[in-house]
């Protein structure tokens, strides 16, 4: 019987999976450096919560009894970000979590995307907030850029770069420009990339009634990038004049200039990031490979207001979060064929059996190497030598031990790699580091720690 | 605003996922050592898939669009288990995948219980399972008892056993006695612990029609337990006779000499044991921690005939397979009381800061600290050393860094514990072993490695 795939919904082989774990632990741990705890959240949230802000209704997978049973009061829908919930989980949880609270959260997402699309329906995101009560430093962004660098730092990416811009700035822009809707005018400059000058030119004429001074002001302030502090003069140079923008611009500057720790570079100012402007209230970020632009944006987040306002909370709890894409990241980078394990089996060896008399010997050999941290497998059944190596070639098993049996007089173990063979003891017996555990390969070289 | 649990869909604070997080690592481990390989499976399946195999329609939990959108052509819903994303993952991947198979896989299911009965409706489980093509050796069982075994020995749980039965042997038992649904009949064992023996006699007797002799025996049978090869002998003295009984027995008593490198008493043969019956075709555990009798059971699994069945599957997946509960085991550990983390925050150092003006030198230290795998925070505003102690004391987090300013000559570092406070080089410093991550205690004592 052949099971059809379900489109939206990737899953990966072991060699596979071994790569997204690796992954998820390396971000973890950096995470955890910068002293982020680790929270999960339950899978469902009530309706009424998930649909609060806006219209994002149409995204999300509503839960129902298959027996028709009537669920307890509340309509439950699947979460389809990590955002909703956190925000739900601190207010649940007050008073017993202390803020400013950082927190990092690694898990699914499910959104009723269009399958068309090509756009996935299951995934992991990984996000890390940190929330204040009522206050909270603009220097926090700058650290919080720093830690989303480590992050990815850490994934099996070439060179990358932070773009960061200020929704106070693109505000204040565009009301100095004396545009209206600044919000509907965000939106169109988030579409640059996909449709190009020219027609987003048209588009800012036809549907937003800008003069052709606004919308070459507006083309050109989209082409400013800048890795210093001159970004500030460069806009200036386009002769908008205003507060809200004032302010937008010295707080990007004050955040370029918080992250000086970071090699050269590594942070670009970008006035065409537009994402999330809507939801964000400062500082926004996106992350692009330079030399993989197909990969498109590989990590976002922002500041905000405040994180539960959408709850109804009477308090204000301003935050600045960081969102890396994990599967979205990992399934173009899987399909592009770039990144490979070099195997999906954890065994490092694979213990022969000469005949079912001797079956407790080899997992006696195999319990002495697992005592020391070496992953072993025990071959299943009865089969020739023959037949056993081909086992372990066939899952990557690096090497194969034969306990000595008959007249032999010590255990051998054979590298199957280079063939060689000799007599070993698994009571000292160690592999080569780089075969202990499963490599992952970026173009063909060991990547990670 | 207050926001209500939900009921069924447990939460942990930060301090409580770390030891959950800790434990599905450690499990992780050990199925890693004895060369299983990790998958997971995306969160929804087929509905017609899911309900494959029974009626456990009624606790599923099917997904539909919020705002009506048609979906593709196939309804979807929640797993409610591991194993049938297992079948179907393998089917799909039908010569991608070598067989043997040994996988583990540790993800959240969901059931839609009645929650007045106070179960969980989103948990972990922890499933580990051998599958080969056509034909799985017997020995593969006493391997998968010594794998159960060194995972649940990982766990913060104090002396378990694991306790084992055979489906031939009680179904050649009850043909035996005369008793014609044998499988009513086990369902109704299962029933023992709960309902106690004057009523199980009571329901055998009225519901299914057993004799006395058929209710003594039954009862005889059920009391039998032994961790010696004895058990066949006490079995054998109830006087009941047959091939199928006797092949139980064979079975059973194999598994069990199989296990010899498992400390003395670790496998308990036990013909109370009786859950699983129907789904398994040969060897079912359940484990048992002795003197915590109201968790349970904390593990189970067992043998069966073929993996792909209920997909309809032409070829035939015989396996064994274990499965830990780790929610349910946490849950009650967590409430017991017994089970607490040292911290909530992984950082070791919350390093403060005088004024903004020395904030740099604040991130420095913590960029060496973070460089040497310490993790460290910094505080982040602007506030009094005093109210910087406090914040990580708050935060359990176990030392205060000084960096030097003004006159100091040397950083300082200040136990919070002791109070001691000295000089300290963040190029060299180190924190206790014990301090450099949040410990797990169980009653009260550092648990694992």
């Amino acid at each position: 019987m052949k099971i059809r795939p379900l489109s939206g919904f990737p899953e990966w082989l072991p060699r596979e999976r071994l790569i997204e774990e690796r992954v998820i632990r390396a971000i973890s741990r950096v995470f955890e450096l910068y002293g982020f705890s680790n929270i999960e959240t339950r899978a469902v949230e009530r309706v009424s919560q998930l649909i609060g802000g806006g219209d994002t209704g149409k995204q999300i997978y509503g839960l129902h009894r298959l027996n028709g049973a009537e669920e307890a009061a509340d309509e439950l829908g699947l979460r389809f970000d990590l955002t909703v919930p956190f925000a739900r989980y601190v207010l649940e949880n007050q008073g017993r979590i202390p803020l400013p609270f950082k927190r990092y959260q690694i898990q699914k997402v499910w959104r009723g995307e269009r399958a068309q699309e090509g756009r996935y329906r299951e995934f992991y995101q990984a996000d890390a907030d940190l929330v204040a009560l009522d206050h909270l430093p603009l220097q926090v962004d700058a650290e919080m850029l720093e830690l989303l660098h480590a992050a990815v730092s850490e994934m099996p990416v070439p060179a990358f770069r932070i773009h960061i811009n200020n929704r106070k700035l693109m505000e204040g822009l565009y009301q100095g420009l004396g545009v209206t809707d600044t919000k509907a005018a965000l939106r169109s400059l988030d579409k640059l990339d996909k449709i190009g000058e020219a027609k987003l030119g048209r588009e800012l004429r036809e549907q937003q009634g800008f003069s052709e001074q606004q919308v070459s002001t507006a083309l050109a302030a989209a082409k400013i990038k800048s890795t210093s502090l001159d970004f500030a003069d460069q806009v200036r140079a386009l002769g908008v004049k205003g507060e809200l923008l004032e302010e937008g611009l010295g707080e990007l500057g004050t955040v370029l200039e918080g992250t000086s720790l970071l090699p050269e570079g590594a942070i670009v100012v970008d006035l065409r990031i537009a994402r999330g402007l809507d939801y964000y209230t400062g500082t926004v970020l996106e992350g692009f490979v330079d030399d993989f632009p197909e990969l498109g944006s590989i990590c976002s987040g922002g500041r905000y207001e405040n994180l539960t306002q959408d709850l109804g909370s009477k308090e204000k709890l301003p935050g600045m979060g960081v969102s890396v894409g994990v599967s979205r990241l990992l399934g173009k980078l899987l399909g592009s064929g770039r990144l490979s394990a070099s195997r999906g089996s954890p065994a490092v060896v694979l213990v022969a059996v000469a005949d079912e008399a001797s079956r407790l010997q080899a997992k006696r050999v195999a319990a002495q190497l697992r005592q020391r941290g070496i992953a072993a497998d025990v071959f299943l059944g009865e089969a020739k030598f023959g037949k056993q190596i081909k086992y372990a070639s066939t899952r990557g098993i690096p090497y194969v031990w034969f306990p000595a049996v008959g007249d032999a007089t010590s255990d051998e173990v054979r590298d199957l790699q280079s063939g060689e063979q000799g007599a070993a003891d698994a009571g000292d017996w160690a592999a080569p580091p780089l075969a202990l555990e499963p490599q992952v390969l970026l173009d063909g070289a060991p990547w990670g720690r």
